[in-house]
């Protein structure tokens, strides 16, 4: 029999009431033959609950408490569902990621799934039970110590049992109907897509469209898990397909840009006449990474040498908004070191990305876009490039501006 | 060194201000030179939520899921105190019972502890840890499910870890400061007893006094478990001692009767006139047995064999109040096998039981007592009496009366 998985995430498990509506899409899909793995997040609430009495707890606290802690919120939800869809006349089971078990490394709060050992779920298939797993949760077998998988880690959850019980396709429900060609609160025009590959999805999730965890794109991408994102508001009796995350080769008719998102949780930073010299770059850098700051865009631009005696030049990059504050301290405190004459920094701006595997064999795709936002008068701060996207960085004020430009200009706009 | 079980109930870490309470009771301990392991309940008020929730998921449910779902609520408590004992400096860490492992019968719902493996609790013992450990919970090790001890479970779970660990006490935190003569609120002279004997212990508890869950005094009776039953709401620094549940020999100044308890949680059916021959009893009986109908005081009286051909008699025979109704259906349903004349029931009755170790070696304790009873004008409508306890089954109405009358005649009223 095939198999499938279904995930929901928090606001479709947020009462008594919705749980059951969970319950008829599993139905409908048990109906249909297949044998059914369900993963679910905590009722949506429960997480910002448990994470506010551990705050309220310890300032600094022991992170394999918080998963202990945490982790009993899908736990509740597993329960409920398998009790739910009993009360349907289903055979079902819930089972904990410790009893599977859903084995991770040690990094409490953020682990990584290692390996999922899928006897014990082929066992429950066997005697016809959908299995209902806990999402978010696995244990460092080790210690013995429940473990979290992160925000998000339902996904993740899902797609890496998906690939354990070799499943047809993993399907993730959310409050979304799919994916969109960029978010429709600033786009009205946004289309929603039937296919998009995997290498576009990370990077859609990377840039920081909340549909999908990162982690779990990767995982569905290594072990080619066909994910589709759908809407768990949908009539059980007759949803919608949803978006299919695939294989670039299963999409026939390739755009050259599937996607524009952009992420406002951005913070660039400046040094001003920084020695342009070996070694510099590292000073900077290597504190930063020591303090776990992620830097994003970089740019260096010579300048002065003309002027000044000895060569200097300015430095730009990014941060993640929520690290900019401990960035710029870091750096002062390392002036010295670093021997930068000016620091400077800005919040509001925003970095705004087009992703599509089509600019792999079409030229000056991100030329077109420079030029178009500059007819609109928007100046570019910075700029990245990858195989498969490009990103700017603006003034936060030109957002919908440029959004709605890019998604013009590359056709992505849906039929008035 | 010395080791302490401390269990704390749902009252007593109803929030994170109450959890820190009982950390700084658990660090005075510690700095006593005690190694310590807490046991703890589900924040007040999250059991009633879980189980509401499931109620609402499923009818009839499975004790399986159940468990899962429940079990949830001492996993958070266990994590938040180890998180607290940890911000004050202390090394501590969380223990499901699943982790020990608490191994259980797999009666889930009211499952039996079966064995506490103490290597895991010892090693942490050894590494300097405060092992928190999650009450109420285990697991059935053949199936690796989650099993819940039934209400009040978490004393069980704290004698039975003061078992396993060898512990020299087990001190029961409440929201009482200790074991009572009677019930304060119905008599202002009630005393708090320093002392009390497992066995007397043991009837209260089955006699409706709510300090301790009757398992809980089995186990410790059997593994001769120091235990204290104690407030938590003392201060910290400067606690009293409570009641010390031990063995009858450390009890120096036995009284007669040691404590007068009552249960309103009765019900009283009378059958008229059936027949007086062999194998009634059982008719009547059996099928209340099968029903899961725990019969407790039953009466005979042989009448009117003068008047009447065939020999009949009357049965009297008390039930909890929550199976009354079930128990007259299931005799309505019967009555052509039991053959009786008529069926009678009360509910507005009470069970007034005085229990005391010192009875065994004095006659005549009930005769007096019932002397005193008529004395007020109370009728006594059924009696029951063990080696250490007698009851009797009277009007409701009589219940204060009744219960000060006993209480100042075995000499149990304070000091003025």
């Amino acid at each position: 029999m095939a198999r499938l998985v279904m995930k929901f995430g928090g606001t479709s498990v947020a009462n008594i009431e919705r749980i059951r509506n969970v319950a008829a899409h599993v139905r409908r899909e048990v109906e249909a033959g297949y044998q059914v793995a369900v993963v679910v997040s905590a009722m949506s609430g429960k997480t910002n609950e448990l994470v506010g009495w551990v705050n309220e707890c310890s300032k600094f606290y022991d992170a394999r408490e918080y998963d202990a802690v945490v982790a009993s919120g899908e736990q509740v939800t597993s329960g409920l569902l398998a009790l739910t869809l009993q009360e349907m006349g289903l055979n079902a089971r819930s089972w904990q990621g410790w009893q599977i078990p859903i084995c991770t490394s040690d990094a409490h709060g953020s682990a990584r799934i290692e390996s999922i050992d899928p006897a014990r779920l082929d066992a429950g298939f066997a005697r016809g039970e959908i299995a209902v797993v806990a999402g978010f949760q696995g244990v460092h077998e080790p210690t013995g110590r429940l473990t979290t998988l992160g925000r998000g880690g339902s996904d993740t959850s899902a797609v890496a049992v998906a690939a354990a019980i070799g499943a047809e396709r993993c399907d993730i429900y959310t409050d979304v109907d799919g994916v969109y060609t960029t978010d429709p609160r600033i786009v009205p025009k946004a289309r929603k897509l039937d296919k998009v590959s995997f290498e576009e999805m990370l990077e859609m999730a990377s840039l920081g469209s909340k549909v999908l965890q990162v982690r779990s794109v990767e995982i569905a991408m290594v072990h080619k898990v066909r994910t589709f994102v759908r809407s768990s508001f949908d009539d059980p009796a007759n949803p919608r397909p949803g978006t299919l995350i695939c294989e670039e080769e299963e999409i026939v008719e390739q755009q050259v840009v599937t996607g524009i998102a952009f992420s406002k949780d951005e913070a660039q930073i400046t040094l001003r006449r920084i020695a342009d010299k070996p070694g510099v770059a590292a000073n900077i850098f290597v504190p930063l990474a020591e303090a776990n700051i992620n830097v994003d865009m970089i740019i260096q631009v010579v300048s002065g040498k003309a002027e000044n005696r000895d060569a200097t030049t300015d430095l730009t990059f990014t941060v993640q908004a929520a690290d900019y504050e401990r960035a710029m301290d870091h750096l002062r405190k390392h002036k010295s070191d670093i021997a930068f004459e000016a620091l400077e920094g800005a919040t509001d701006v925003v970095k705004i990305s087009a992703i599509g595997v089509g600019m792999r064999s079409h030229a000056g795709v991100a030329a077109r876009a420079f030029k178009a936002l500059a007819d609109k008068g928007i100046n570019i701060r910075a700029i990245t490039t990858s195989e498969i996207k490009f990103s700017v960085l603006i003034d936060k004020d030109y957002t919908e501006l440029a959004v709605r430009t890019l998604h013009s200009l590359f056709g992505l706009d849906a039929a008035a």
